[in-house]
């Protein structure tokens, strides 16, 4: 079973990567940029089939290690 | 219009920080996890409301600056 996990920052936290890329990608002449953002994707490879059981286990993995939930906010797919 | 660009390594290339978080997680007790992954995701908001040349130009953006095609795969979304 797999787990995909998106983590971003929340809404109004300063985002100095992707407002490098932002700035970075007009600066090579694509104008059509407005904005951008950067966040991480967590790709788990997980044993058992259970996948209610699974998203209990990588919710407390987010809480304890994979996401810094003073400034970010994680979701959650559980694949086959 | 916004783009949503995946970022990740080729199969085959060393993924250190994949190996770092799996093993991190096993030692907090989370034994279900055999392997991870990490990539990245960057969100660009743009200009203009044709999602063909709209992937045309982005596609240019991950050729010229966001992905290492070395070691990288890209893959794009297009949404409204």
């Amino acid at each position: 079973m797999k787990a995909i996990v998106h983590v971003g920052l929340k809404p109004g936290v300063l985002d100095p990567q992707g407002r490098t890329i932002a700035t970075s990608l007009v600066d090579l002449g694509f104008d059509e940029v407005t904005a951008a953002r950067q966040g991480k994707v967590i790709e788990l490879d997980l044993k058992g089939d259970d996948k209610d059981a699974a998203r209990v286990q990588v919710t407390a993995m987010c809480e304890k290690l994979l996401a810094n939930t003073v400034i970010e906010s994680y979701r959650i797919d559980i694949e086959d």
